[in-house]
Order: C-alpha cells, then sequence, then structure tokens
C-alpha cells in the first residue's frame, strides 16, 4: 500500500467537504454519508459497506484502534486512505472526542418501490420518528428479528443522518431501508397484499392477539403524537401493548421491539409446528 | 404563597450545594438528587415525589412552561420555591439549555431486603449497567410491564444519577428500586423462592420457552461483557432473544423490555385463562 495522502489544513477544500456532509441536504444530493469512530466502522465494514474514502488521524486513535485492521480492510476494498492532521480531523468531525476515524460511504436511498421482498414479509414502518437515537435502536432490533425492509414514511430524521447511522451500529448497511410519503407506503403495502397493523393507545386489541405469522407490517409513530389518522384509518388492525404503569411509559423503539418479537414468536412458532 | 426568595449570586452557597449534587458521593450522603427539566419535574411529581426545594428562573422558561401549574403543585406539597438569576441558574444546572425548572428531591436507596414484594413478583435485576440511559430506559419499561422491583446488581450508575432519573421520566419514583451486591442479590432471590431467569447469548433455550407465570426474577448484564459467571452460575434458566442478524444486535434494554414483554404475555393469558 503506498504512503497515504496527508492534509494538513482545516481549511483544505476536501476538509470542507467532510463538514459538508453534516447537511442533510448534501448529503441527499451525493448519496453519500459519514461513518465515524472505530467501532462504527468496523461494524460497517462487517455489514458490507464499501467506503469511498477513510480519512484517519494516528495522533488521536487508541492503541487498541490502532492495532486494529480496519484500514487494511478498508483499503482492501478499494477506499482511498487519507491521513488528517489532528486540526483537520477535527474541524471535520461530527462527534465530541472524536478517535481518529473518519469514513465517506455510499447510500441508496430507496423508495417503496425499489424494495425487494421475501415471502412472507416482516415490515417496520416509522412514520415521522424524529430521533435519530430511536431510528438506530430501531434498525438494531429489525437486524436482530429478520425484519425484511424498514420503511421510513414522512421521515422527519433520515437515514443517512450521521447520529442514525451510529446510533444503528452498522445495521443501518445491512437492513433494507426506504423513505416515502404515507400515502405511497400504504398503497405500496396493499398492492404487495401486506395487511398493516397500527400500534396506538387507542384500542383495546392487544399486540399479542392478532396473527403475526403471515405477511404484516407494523407501524410506530413519534414519540409525542403517535401515529396519523391517515395511516391509522388505512390499518387492518389496530393494537395496544399492554401497560399498567403510565400511559406514556414506553419508549418509540422499545414499542417497536415489543411488537417485532411477538411477531417474532409467533412466525418462529409457527415453523416449528 | 409569599413572594419567593431570590439568589442572584453563582457564588450563594445553596447555588453550589446544587452543583454539589452532581457529585454522586454528595447524593448518597444526603439521600438527595436532582431533578432538572419542567417535563421530568411534572412526571415526577405525578409519581408521587415531594421536592424538598424548586429553584426556578423565569428568564429560562418558555411560555409552555410559564403556564403549567408544576410551582404551584410543588408549592401545595411544602416545596420551599426560590428563584434564581439567569448566572446562578446556570452554574447549578447539570443539562444544556436549561429551561428554568430543577428540583431538589429526597431518594430512598433500598437494599433488597427492603423491599416488600407482591404475591407472584415479577423482579428485573441490572447488573453492573453503565449507562444511564439504559438503566433509565429499562425503568420506563419495567413501570409499564408492571414490575414489581428492579435491582441494582453491582451498580456502576446508581438510581440517583440525574441522568438515569432524566431518561427514566420520572418511573425512578414510580417503581421500587434496590442496589446491593450480587451475592446478597442472589441469596435474597433464593430466601424469597424466586426462580432466576439469566440473560444470555450462550445457551440454546429460548426466552419463550420458559414458565414466567409464577415469581420469577430476570437478570440483564452490562453492554459488553453480559453477565458475570457467578450470576450465570446461580441462574435457574439461561434464555437467549433469537436473533438472525449480527450477534451483538439488541441493547440491553431493548433485550429486558422483550423479555419483560413475554413474561407480560405469559402471565395476562395466565390470569384470562
Amino acid at each position: 500500500m503506498p504512503e497515504p495522502t496527508t492534509i494538513t489544513s482545516p481549511a483544505n477544500p476536501r476538509v470542507k467537504a467532510l463538514a459538508a456532509l453534516r447537511r442533510r441536504r448534501t448529503r441527499d444530493e451525493q448519496g453519500r454519508t459519514l461513518v465515524e469512530g472505530h467501532e462504527e466502522l468496523d461494524l460497517a465494514l462487517r455489514a458490507g459497506v464499501v467506503p469511498e474514502t477513510l480519512y484517519v488521524c494516528p495522533e488521536l486513535m487508541g492503541d487498541r484502534a490502532r492495532s486494529s485492521d480496519v484500514v487494511d480492510r478498508a483499503a482492501r476494498l478499494g477506499a482511498e486512505v487519507v491521513r488528517l492532521s489532528r486540526p483537520a480531523f477535527e474541524k471535520a468531525a461530527y462527534r465530541e472526542g472524536p478517535d481518529g476515524f473518519l469514513a465517506v460511504v455510499p447510500t441508496v436511498d430507496r423508495r417503496c418501490a425499489d424494495l425487494d421482498l421475501p415471502d412472507d414479509p416482516l415490515v417496520l414502518v416509522c412514520q415521522s420518528v424524529e430521533k435519530p437515537g430511536n431510528l438506530g435502536a430501531m434498525l438494531r432490533t429489525a437486524d436482530a428479528a429478520g425484519v425484511s425492509a424498514v420503511v421510513a414514511a414522512d421521515p422527519v430524521t433520515d437515514w443517512r443522518n450521521p447520529n442514525t447511522v451510529r446510533a444503528s451500529k452498522g445495521t443501518v448497511f445491512a437492513v433494507p431501508v426506504a423513505s416515502d410519503g404515507t400515502a405511497t407506503t400504504l398503497a405500496w403495502l396493499r398492492a404487495h397484499g401486506i395487511p398493516l397493523v397500527a400500534a396506538t393507545p387507542d384500542t383495546r386489541t392487544e399486540h399479542t392477539q392478532v396473527d403475526w405469522t403471515g405477511p404484516v407490517a407494523v407501524a410506530v409513530g413519534t414519540e409525542k403524537e403517535g401515529l396519523t389518522r391517515e395511516l391509522l384509518d388505512a390499518a387492518d388492525h389496530r393494537v395496544r401493548i399492554p401497560m399498567v404503569g403510565r400511559a406514556d411509559s414506553l419508549n418509540v423503539s422499545t414499542s417497536a421491539a415489543i411488537l417485532l418479537y411477538e411477531a417474532v414468536r409467533q412466525r418462529r412458532g409457527r415453523a416449528g409446528s
């Protein structure tokens, strides 16, 4: 491997281009996002991401990171490796206490119509969820539960948001994701014959009382407002998670996990019978 | 209500005493913690907390907060209301972008032996969990699931940590919590005839394959290391949550939610049959 390019000035155009990727518009225009941090990059590589460029700052790396093979793996995949001075890296980095690893990776923001679905798909629809941490947490659960696709309906936060990428622990690159309008998402589900289960406190049907064994999509809404009337009216089932404490106790990503794992339980039971 | 006391200097001893409550040692010595923020205080009051003192900074309050009755409710419960100047409040506040509400509240850090348990208790044991956000999230789920008690075994983060209080959305005041050594916790469970279910990836038994309908405790471990050998060896059942994605996909608080809601499902099924 040749000696990497080294950039020392924070005013270098490539450093400015990195900082610009913190803006959603730039990410959308370029179809790229940032993966920052050794652990996150390691997970992204394991999930199959091929970075375009890996920016490193040896001065900021700890011993553990320096002994890792992340740089070699990225280089073998064809990533250009660029060294940054500490001031340049700190300008480009988006989180506090950067550890010297920052990669530019391509992302594909699909529409629902572009998703390939298996037989009996299990789909998670997140309507207008705001917090990148919640979106990322739901992707981790979706990955674990074997969800076929996660759709952001009328997204407020985009899948390319670096904080979503980070909170997802790399699973945003492993689980098929899409973004679309709510009406388009609903039409797509109907066209594919996928019944929709909407999570809402305003029903007496509990989430364990519906059949999750066939093709099914489950929708969760914003932390504050829940799902829209449009989506609730279109749902085939409305279910609630039983709660004995205060009504707003469950976080949206916790609710999604409970619902998806009820689906997993029923689907595994079917497979085993 | 008389006009509240007003403190203008950030060097005032009461302001310094507030800042000192950010230290765990001070919290433990005094049996007190801080609840900051309008929403958090509102939830804590609803959960039955009686603040000793409520510090307010009208200059920092938005319109919504100013129109609320949180100050009146706290005052009616006997809380002393103290006005702080903006510099004094910002010195006392522990979070960025303070909203002008900060209360000092008493906390009880029980030992296991001090917990009152119902018949057929459902107990959550969190061993050495580090992140206050995860502890707080588990409290919210425990509240929703009707958990009888949450025990921090060999705690790294304390129940009085203001970030735990915040992430719990006030449920830390509604759910009985205790802290104890792992050995003491295990002895306490045995003495009460409560079987222990340990969550670990190193087993073939799935969490849906054990009986959660009687008295039962479920233990979850640290984000990185999981449960200790001591606890795993003492467990009556070891269970895993089935995962089809990468092995480390589930966050500890997500895992706790999936386990607790399997218990809820089985227990409600029993009640309904």
